[in-house]
């Protein structure tokens, strides 16, 4: 799924960067977390590496009972690293795994989501090693190794690193609040019995601040941190055409062909200036004032070396935005799968009876994911012309979403990353969606903050996804560096 | 592929129609052949059902042992009904087999050309029994039951009905002519390596008529026979966007998306008139004077009774012309598959490097193939936007062919049916393609005789095919009466 997203060479919000003097504060809790994490770092590897081993797939019926061994994996890791309790909870879907550790009801709770599910891997054969196999390479990126697997960055590796954070203070005595763990397996699906869970625990769930680790940052001599995401709509489309496969040759012509038929109206969903076309579509997008625009500009992108990292000779997308605009701020509309006919080796000259589209939309403040999702369906309907029978199914959706940066949780996020990093972190937009972000600001009334490590050459959700060594361990260190800023701005 | 087709609804050139008295004629000969298939019917059943059973799938690699197996059976078939040799020619593909019975080189000679290759199988879901366990079933057109498998009709069954007319001939002694058999095993793939072996294997070929039972006819009520077909050119198409999957979150909106790109391309090959947007598509098309246009519609056709049939609301083609000529004497453009991205269960929100698709346009005369094939290329590549790179694989092609009435040939053909069907057949034109009756025009010289026996409803190319057991008998029947009007003829 969308959900996960990272800082990214077109993701700056520059109207809330900061400048920050690299500060050179080692404090004893920071030392006391390096050390124990370098003395214990091959486990820490070996233990995620076996959380990679699983494949759980949660899009895939078959992988079910993998998703389910991910979550028992988790119970038992967060039990062992010195959690109270950690329990399975079902759902009409994957399970959630929940622990929690209650030091002193006076002190304040961070509640930590994360999501053990991952993407499906296809098309495997474009791995260049097995995608539940976990090996680690050493790439430009990552010169001290990166953890190539499904699922190394988003999220198994990023949700691990907090188990690992918490069994590191728990084991420096350094744990200065309560803690709660909420790992799901739906996340790559749309979180919808996430959702239920939520409404349904609010006291179990009852917390200060949400901690998130399912984004990244810009570059590991740049750190950043996600303030504004994307919302979603995600639909499947159905074009129907005749009963049965015809012979193209014998009605080809005199009938309508569901797949030119749905190319049609997919072609018609955009016009030529790269706008969707769908009737009230942007009514609700927040434009931003052009000093808001200009100032998103003044972090370093160069569109001929983006498309030369790509392999395109140009790029598309809305007239009259930038790349860093047009993937920052202004919804858009792709297709993700489409299929229908003939598809195999060879040729068949069939008339296929049906046709099929994966479609969704990425969405901006103030957008409304149920609303866009009913205007698409409208729009898509009013497209078909006679001839076809056109369903529109919504998979799921998720609200955009901003964080404040004046808020004591971010000051507490940049401290850390001061601390570990030597320089404060940049304040980011990104495309991407993590709806459960919006969920928890409704349902619980909390900020989320999005302490996530992963790069823009992670290649998730696509084939030899990885997550550095490095950021792996270095994130482990941030987050414990995170409590203590924390709980210290509390008092 | 293509190349098999019947007369059907849409399919009557009335100029050619010539009504024509029942003739009650029962020749010696008729009765003889009548007597020996009611005798050996069960067995001329069982050696076909054999035949069905080896899935031939020549599109399909994985069937290449299955297709030679199913070569082998024809082979010993031939022999074992009295041909003189019977042999294996290898290809460059799957092989073709080759036999003959020479009674006197100075009677006529007759050549029977069939394959024994079949279409893939797929969606095997929506058979009501496995394609390749052939049952017999009762159906509306077929109350005394229709043999049910993939290649039941095309051409299997089609093609079996020579070997058994010539077993029925011989045991008769009624053979008037020497006959040669030339069974392929790629006429669903383009019958490349047929072309070869024709050019390269001319002597051998030498005959005086073509015999092809690959077509259908109106009904079992109103035979008919094909005098006109379509041609084709069938490519596959390829756009190539990004070079790797990407997150959609990311990247969309600023990286063209090659499924929305092919579905955008796929779309302007049609204008809103239905009208193919090929530059010079039409230049070579040979338009009908308005007369034969009316006299098409002489013939029994109902539009909503089409789409009735079909479960649509409503006909979709080219603006100015009925769904007879839609079908009958129009160039058409279908896409016969499309794939890309993620085609799995649940929602993956890639943002895909590859889209593909499957297109075949029907030519009629006179276009040409390679011409056609070339001027789509060159204006699908100029439809590319910037930021992808389209490739277009030629597959195979076939010309459009038209067969004279006046011919000999199709006067024994005519009085075959009227002795054995008790009517004159009505001549058809079809919009499939046999590419094989022009390549045998220009190889061999040689004019084909159309003699099939589907029907519209026998779903060839589709699940559930199907082939009347009447058909099948009556078929074996109206070929050996066919030789004997052909070799009275030719005296």
């Amino acid at each position: 799924m969308a959900a996960s997203h990272f800082g990214e060479k077109v993701y700056i919000w520059a109207a809330f960067y900061q400048k920050s003097q690299a500060i050179d504060m080692k404090t004893t809790s920071q030392s006391a977390h390096q050390t124990y994490i370098k003395q214990h770092q091959d486990r820490f590897l070996g233990e995620l590496f076996d959380l990679l081993r699983i494949p759980s797939v949660s899009a895939d019926p078959k992988f079910a009972p993998d998703v389910r061994r991910a979550a028992e994996y988790i119970r038992q890791r967060l039990l062992e690293a010195g959690a109270d309790s950690a329990t399975i909870h079902e759902t009409n879907g994957h399970p959630i795994v929940y622990g929690e550790r209650i030091q002193d009801p006076a002190l304040p709770t961070v509640l930590v989501y994360g999501h053990y599910d991952v993407q499906p891997a296809d098309p495997y054969e474009l791995w260049d090693s097995p995608p539940f196999e976990p090996v680690v390479r050493q790439t430009k990126e990552h010169p001290e190794g990166a953890i190539f697997a499904r699922g190394a960055c988003d999220d198994k590796g990023q949700a691990y690193m907090h188990v690992k954070a918490f069994e590191t203070m728990m084991q420096s005595g350094t744990l200065p609040c309560n803690v709660k763990f909420m790992i799901e397996g739906e996340e790559e699906v749309g979180s919808d019995n996430l959702e239920i869970f939520v409404q349904n625990n609010k006291d179990l769930l009852a917390a200060d601040v949400i901690l998130i680790s399912d984004t990244g940052i810009i570059s590991n001599t740049t750190p950043s941190i996600t303030v504004g995401l994307r919302g979603m709509s995600y639909v499947e489309v159905e074009v129907v055409g005749p009963n049965r496969d015809l012979h193209s040759g014998r009605y080809g012509g005199a009938v309508a062909n569901p797949i030119n038929v749905l190319c049609n109206m997919i072609a018609r969903l955009h016009d030529e200036k790269g706008r969707i076309t769908i009737p009230g579509f942007y009514d609700k997008v927040t434009n931003l004032s052009l000093d808001d625009r200009k100032a998103m500009h003044e972090v370093p992108h160069n569109d001929d070396e983006f498309a030369a990292d790509l392999g395109v000779d140009g790029l598309q997308g809305e007239e009259g935005y930038t790349t860093i605009e047009r993937v920052g701020i202004r919804p858009t509309l792709d297709v993700n799968g489409i299929w229908g006919g003939y598809i195999g080796e060879g040729a068949k000259t069939v008339l296929p009876s049906k046709a099929y589209a994966k479609i969704s939309m990425r969405l901006v403040p103030d957008q409304n994911s149920d609303e866009v999702t009913d205007m698409f369906a409208k729009h898509f309907l009013s497209l078909a012309p006679k001839g076809v029978k056109v369903a529109v199914r919504p998979h799921h959706g998720g609200e955009p979403a901003v964080i404040p940066t004046d808020s004591l949780e971010y000051r507490a996020a940049s401290a850390a990353f001061e601390e570990c990093w030597g320089k404060a972190p940049v304040p980011t937009r990104d495309g991407g969606s993590i709806p459960i972000v919006s969920l928890f600001q409704r349902e619980l009334g909390l900020d989320s903050v999005l302490l996530g490590f992963g790069l823009d050459s992670d290649n998730i959700h696509s084939p030899n996804e990885k997550y550095g060594v490095f950021n792996y361990l270095k994130g482990i260190e941030t987050i414990a560096s995170f409590y203590q800023h924390y709980a210290g701005m509390k008092k």
